[in-house]
């Protein structure tokens, strides 16, 4: 099973909701800079069950424990081994399932590929695999904040029925401002009204699905790579690999097919203040031929509603016959709320990436654009 | 310029539209396969353009020369290198856009990017550096079709405001079905509103984006690979790499987040004639948990309406001045109808590559899943 | 810094001296294979210091944890991770090793390479790296032996200026025979020689290098991959991407070149009673256009004396000025015993993947080739 | 048949000798540089055949052409494609080849790997199959010199029994100066040794091998990377991928291990006139820990003899069926003097992913190491 991701900031994810940990090597960090374990811890934190009557009543405590690649509180280049102990797994609430494959889950699928399947909580479709991502991403958006200044949003948009329509002129300023919200829908009247739908869900033994939407600020222009590895196709396959997203969208997306060229095209102009090229309009999504243009990046991204639900329905079992699976466990009756975090560790994988590729191959655009004070001496 | 794909079947592509040539070399393929000349030369005639009067009008040949990894018909098993040779290329058209950022392409990212660039054609964010792609994934498209019977078709599903409304029921049969429609659109009524639609375009100097459907049929349970390379994943990322695509579905996309779990799963049952598990809805589009599930591999793209129109447009040029453009050349009013074959390119690299994985690990699921007579003896 | 190995069977080692634990994430592992447990431990406790009085004395347990990718006793094909806890380290023998650089040590060039440096116990480029790189191997050798049959055995051919002479008809018939040597030099008269060698060396403060020899028997024909991917040219890199390994050769090799073509080439002949093709000689040390030959393959490989000694040295200092060493510390007078399961251990990396790699392009290969009752179901 | 190497400057090869062509795609070229064209050109005939008459007296002309990736007379980021042409192809020459395996030759492997063989000119074998990595070295090459100084010499060392004994104060001060002597080794009167040997041996219709040393020069410290990647070991695969290669030795190799630590040992000291720590013997060969510590990066490498010769041997056929083989064609009676440039040009090509791999992680280092001139602007 591949589990690396990256051409430089390189990471390995392990790890299974059954075993003894879950975490991750990352390779391809440069030496010297300050290890920031509050950091990732802070990310982790942000991503683990259990916060509000929300989401699974799972508590996991998901410290990071670091074991390799640090000295004197500094990267020294070598690999770093983050990992998150697993405990409170209650094995038993999965018996049930050992045998008969959950509509719409990768228990049917693994059977067929692997043979031998781990159903004690999903295995490696778990959720927890995302801690080794959202640990490593945590050093990924250090890198990046320190060094370009760059900042990763995302923020629930829809869940259900129910839309938001924040618009561009309300996006969130912060990852904080998400957070004071139950749903991280950052508008009150919406987040209110999806925190009433999801619970009637969960009561119901039910589930839903919804959208996240995320922006990336002071990205600079040039990031990307043509071709194979253009930024919004590096976006688009790192947010389908999040277990439950559907689909991707950059800047206009779908809706921006309907429209002609000539209303859809973003105007360029020089902003006057800084002198620097801007677009007026934004349905580029701040990728143009897969690289970075300097505008706001804007992506979407629907996750399908949570397929293990309590109430009754028709499956198979690993015998081939037809039978009826009433799920027990503890479950998200939403995954977005929780999703949030883990939509930006992924765009920041991306991002650290296409920085350092960038840097290997073009020092001047290096020189020109990062903060060479936060870069670390040697 | 990151140019490779895949893991095992890998491709290397190179070349733009200003070049001696555009092409691929093909690694990972085995040894002993009749070589399929003729079936890569028809996928790339079905992608040049100037077949009909709805995609611009440059006459290309397209031929492919193969010079490398065949000997007596057959491949060695060494590298291939697929190619077609430039001409009629047009370079004046291109003088006034030397310094001159077209809004919504790719002149000034890779400005900021590469600083030295090619503006003839567009350079490597031309549409013939697809031409490397199609040409290799016409030799997947034999592989996947001789050892596992694997149909790849995609259609235009919707321009414009224009939705063909095709539901799985009307699904095309094959690709020469497809290609009976000018617009690829297989649905007489939305064919000739299509048409319509895109020749009013043009004639205004305009363009307009579209939707792209495609299925795969046959496809065996057990394909894709969890977390990273999900089967959906590589394919978002696949689609998105076609130049103008912004956005990616997979079964019930951005509409599945609006349902509830109990309606959204896919109800498993044991197809009577058969004895294989099927699914009653296929919301799942053919993928649970990044592996397929043996139902039919359905997803969507979005393409953005082409970026070069005849129209005047507002924008800047290489010395941050503000100025007008009206772009002179051969564009396509609307590149869907051309979209068709590059896309079941992309998604056939995709499959390969993980069924040759697939084969490396289970060799067990080969035994089970492929023709074995039809693979090359040794 | 890279640490990845591998196409298929990849692994990612991380870890140091200094840190919590060292190991290795372990992708590209088929499904339901029985998880060799109690054999990766051996391998690892034939690599661990403190068996003799001829390595160090520190008395590291090495016991083998395994955090994921096992169920129920057998693969699931997810990620493996394996790790060794440290333990009884003591830091303080490298305090005065912080800003001195040990003459011909990796520490001067660290400190260039990286700025930050882990002084304590060589960081990185400890010995103890190499504990990732046993385990992951240990796996591979399961997998060779079970479905190829193969056999890989190194023992100490060389120490100082003492060499045993094993001829081809003397090799050693398994890894337990060269195991009752404490030098593992597998000759009575030749290990005793090297023991009383290695006893006076130490005690004077000193150090003393030596070459390994290694066979792989029972490998068919047909594994390596020609021009980069040659079978010599990866275990060239395995064997030299061991510390204190600066030389390699297969078959002849240096030798060999002396020879003419009429001598060296190695004449075919049908063996009568399997009907296989043999080699008469066997200069091509089992290789032959970078692929195996189904003869042994025959490899060298020189490793440099220790660098470390407690021998007082003219050394400089991080601050650029001249000083003396005397190093303090547990060192290895010789490790070239210890280094036999290390280079057991990368050759299986090697061969595990060359094979997978086989397995996935030529399946008749595989059919002709392997166990298939060793294979897991599916 | 992976043939791709490189982890940023990545070159994929394609060619045989029967084929159209030879060539490479080299991607992860900086956009901007001045295209060396004439430089490639150089390299690419120093390599080409029927230079003397002590090499094969195939008269190639070997002229290079490129096909993408330079607009203007400089790189664009784009992957490069530079070719040659095949021609003066003789393909009868191998007629009685197609069923009967060359002893030490790659025939057998290749027909028990692949079933399909290409046997005109040893197909992907064919030392052809460097010309690839001769061009894309040429680019690597000028990169080296102009952005570190950076000077790669090799020379013949030895052949057959003839060891020409230079030194370190005795090794030639450039490319120029080997090419001299045509057996390119720059020691008159072993020269004229080697000649009269190699002309006799020739004579006899027999052929024999001999030694490569190689040294780079003005060589930064702070290169390759520990464990796997180590700069030695990725030397070691990079020689050992040239056919014909059975060994490589760094600094002291073999030899060294019959040495003690504190004899071997290569002390450190700071040079006075610059300041710079150097060592006062270079038994490491410039590498310590996988790192260049800037002293010269010495190595040797061991060629066997041609396995092609004229003489009658004995060999078997693809019946299975002993048989008699006296080969026609032209084939070299001693690969040495041609082995040169493609050492060079392997070595050159590990040299430039490290140094980009570096770029990417360690800016510091970049700052202080690289000719800032030098570097395109953007």
């Amino acid at each position: 099973m591949p589990s690396t991701w990256g051409k430089i900031f390189k990471v390995s994810t392990y790890g299974e909701s059954h075993g003894v940990s879950v975490g991750v090597v990352v390779e391809g960090v440069p030496a010297g800079l300050p290890f920031p374990e509050e950091e990732i811890q802070k990310d982790l934190t942000r991503r683990r069950p259990g916060q509000n009557d929300l989401t699974t009543p799972r508590d996991e405590e998901d410290k990071v424990v670091v074991e390799s690649g640090v000295f004197q509180g500094k990267t020294t280049g070598s690999p770093i081994l983050l990992k998150v102990n697993n405990k409170n797994t209650i094995g038993s609430d999965y018996d049930e399932m050992a045998h008969i494959f959950r509509p719409s889950h990768a228990d049917y699928t693994y059977s067929e590929k692997y043979g031998h399947r781990a159903h004690v909580g999903g295995g490696r479709s778990s959720v927890r695999e995302t801690i080794g991502r959202v640990a490593a991403a945590g050093l990924a958006r250090v890198i990046l904040e320190r060094e370009l200044g760059i900042q990763t949003i995302a923020w629930v948009d829809s869940v259900g029925g129910i839309d938001s329509l924040i618009s561009e002129s309300e996006y969130p300023v912060s990852r904080d401002f998400v957070d004071q919200f139950p749903t991280r829908c950052p508008k009150k009247t919406t987040n209110d009204e999806m925190e009433t739908l999801i619970r009637k869900l969960r009561d119901e033994g039910d589930s839903v699905g919804g959208t996240v939407k995320a922006i990336v600020k002071n990205l600079p222009p040039g990031l990307g790579d043509p071709v194979y590895d253009k930024l919004d196709a590096d976006l688009a396959k790192a947010l389908l690999s999040i277990s439950a997203c559907k689909g991707f969208e950059v800047g206009s997306g779908f809706g921006g097919t309907r429209q002609t060229g000539s209303v859809h095209n973003d105007e360029f102009y020089i902003e006057e203040k800084t002198g620097k090229v801007k677009t007026r309009t934004n349905n580029s999504g701040g990728i143009q031929g897969g690289i970075s243009n300097g505008m706001d990046l804007v992506i979407r991204a629907a996750f399908k509603p949570t397929s293990t639900i309590k109430k009754e329905q028709k499956t198979v079992d690993d015998k081939n016959k037809e039978t009826i699976l009433q799920a027990k466990g503890r479950h998200d009756p939403c995954v977005l709320p929780r999703a949030i975090p883990i939509v930006e560790a992924v765009i920041n994988l991306v991002l650290v990436d296409a920085y350092f590729y960038q840097r290997a191959l073009q020092p001047k655009w290096f020189l020109k654009y990062a903060n060479l004070d936060s870069i670390p001496n040697q």
